[in-house]
């Protein structure tokens, strides 16, 4: 009986997703369905036989991260990249599936001579630092006559500013900061190549391509790095002769080195900070990462952490936390704030671009 | 400098908070100030001397209780009773003051001659179970000419539903299940014994006092226990003479034992997770908190864990979620879904009475 239910179900669901397109017409094709839109900050997915189409490299990048902070912020930094060549209201975002697991784990080597496809340079780990830390495919896809097809691509590479290496395997762990030039200076020869390779298949050859540098965070490092220069490759192009540097920084607040931060945005945390931490007995902890463009504040993350006895603090405290942040806060940018204790996440506020209220959510049981 | 403009803006603040109230005039006493409410359904908080006025007896319900889920269900479920008395648009919540750590202790204890006022069972702990496991005070203010008085009283009493006890120090834990006759006749003899006491302090005796009967789960319950009884007793009454039976039942889906929960909402979540758990080739986790009153569902709690490999896959996930959410679980009911991974929190949606839209968020950093 369930058992003929779920199959039942399982075809009306394929029926509903279909109908899901947010344009109102979804793919024809039997096997391909859309994830719809909540909102149009993020892609439509995609879906096939039932299951949702994977990154052909999946699981490449965790491995490559020892900070995820890089993984998450690289990804969602270049998401940001691609919507403003890719808008979410035009393409459809299918997870990479030129760049394979092999393929990927061979560029992200150093050249050998059993591996010519490296992209690091060959040589020692003790002489020779690595570069290329991890990658990122998007495809951007178009849907017409019931399928879909590749109309744009976005390449995310992530160049080490630090190089961990050791002398002898499981032996002590060393690191060499990287010049920012030479940071740059590989970054941008390996997107070359990257290109060049891309642009042997047949699908891709005549689509846009964009490459973004992005800049590793140190492995220690409370926020991700961040993408530095990119590049907008038109159909046909095998070389990048366009760099378009970016100034994006991310930070930590409080900041204990002297960075250039506006002192403005710092004093209005640190105020903020002041008055949440009086609130209990107790301590609590605020951190925030300070996201900038072009040296203006464009979005915080703010995470509080503190001890909590009882439903009525979390949700006294929550409310306390939304006066506070609306009083002393940078307006208008977006603003997200954590509230956990060691037993994990008890209520978080958000306020999105140009609103002046936060959402707030308490989290409670049954 | 900065510890000058910290002193500026906790003068600041403090006339800020004063002008919080949610009508507008706020407490005209120089150290108290009032936590405004960001919506209706929670009350306004208490701040004095700058500091969050903490229960008198904060803590010992979060000692009382090996499964945190009882503490969690039990504020949250005397919360939404004190509602219906005591309206947050004309009442101030202020956390217990009355009873304090020591006499929380010593009434959680059992009766002896070292500890009269104990409100268990006088009796070796191999022979006489403990019924009452935790309390909680709820004050209800209002405020005049500058002050807040306490107008009326909210007691919630937990009692076992399953009793825990050790035949030696540090040995094995042993069980017994408790009657649930016995569960209600002792609770409503105990929360008779706390009316009277409370009667004798002079602010408490002309207020109405609301006492509540809380079964506690088992410790290894994946939901809290449910309110069963309550009182409301006007000014002056030392002794209840009017207990109303709530049918309050929180249950886990799926549900492995055959309790009567409407097998229509049980196909429900069964279809949704079915739909949930096809999305990724690795294995989601999918469990729900359900809560009924008079047998109508009117809430449920889903968690979901699954592995993330990427951005990218958490934001499709969330909105896969979202449409399947809609298209299959019950309408117009609350519904919060947390979605993890062994990293924490990834995203969350959530839909408030009556509305169809989820609020959705994905957790993100820069």
């Amino acid at each position: 009986m369930k058992k003929i239910n779920i199959l039942v179900l399982a075809l009306l669901s394929a029926l509903i997703l279909v109908s899901c397109g947010s344009n109102g017409s979804g793919s024809k094709s039997s096997d391909t369905q859309l994830i719809s839109q909540t909102n149009n900050n993020y892609y439509q997915g995609v879906i096939k036989k039932g299951h949702y189409v994977t990154s052909k490299s999946r699981g490449v990048s965790v491995q490559q991260n020892d900070n995820q902070l890089n993984l998450k912020g690289f990804e969602n930094g270049l998401l940001s990249i691609s919507k403003s060549q890719f808008p979410t209201d035009s393409y459809i975002l299918q997870e990479g599936q030129y760049i394979d697991t092999s393929t990927a784990e061979k560029w992200l080597d150093r050249k050998s001579k059993d591996n010519p496809e490296g992209l690091n340079p060959a040589g020692k780990d003790t002489k020779e630092p690595m570069y290329l830390q991890q990658m990122d495919e998007q495809d951007f896809m178009e849907q017409s006559h019931g399928s879909l097809n590749i109309k744009g691509m976005t390449i995310g590479l992530g160049i080490n500013s630090v190089y961990y290496y050791r002398k002898e395997a499981y032996g002590a762990v060393y690191q060499r900061k990287l010049d920012d030039k030479d940071v740059e200076t590989q970054g941008k020869a390996i997107a070359n190549q990257v290109l060049k390779r891309l642009r042997q298949r047949k699908d891709l050859k005549n689509i846009p391509i964009v490459i973004a540098l992005y800049k590793q965070a140190s492995n220690d490092s409370l926020v991700g790095g961040n993408f530095f220069a990119s590049s907008v490759n038109d159909k046909g192009a095998t070389s990048i002769s366009n760099w378009k540097s970016l100034n994006i920084k991310n930070y930590v607040l409080p900041d204990q080195s002297n960075r250039d931060i506006n002192s403005n945005d710092e004093d209005a945390f640190e105020n903020f900070k002041n008055q949440v931490q009086k609130f209990f007995p107790n301590l609590s902890g605020v951190t925030a990462q300070a996201h900038y463009v072009n040296g203006n504040l464009r979005g915080m993350h703010i995470n509080i952490t503190t001890q909590f006895y009882g439903q009525s603090e979390v949700i006294s405290f929550t409310q306390y936390v939304d006066a506070m942040a609306k009083k002393y806060l940078p307006n208008s940018i977006p603003i997200d704030i954590q509230v956990s204790s060691s037993e994990g996440i008890q209520s978080f506020l958000s306020r999105k671009t140009g609103n002046k209220d936060f959402y707030t959510h308490v989290f409670t049981s049954y």
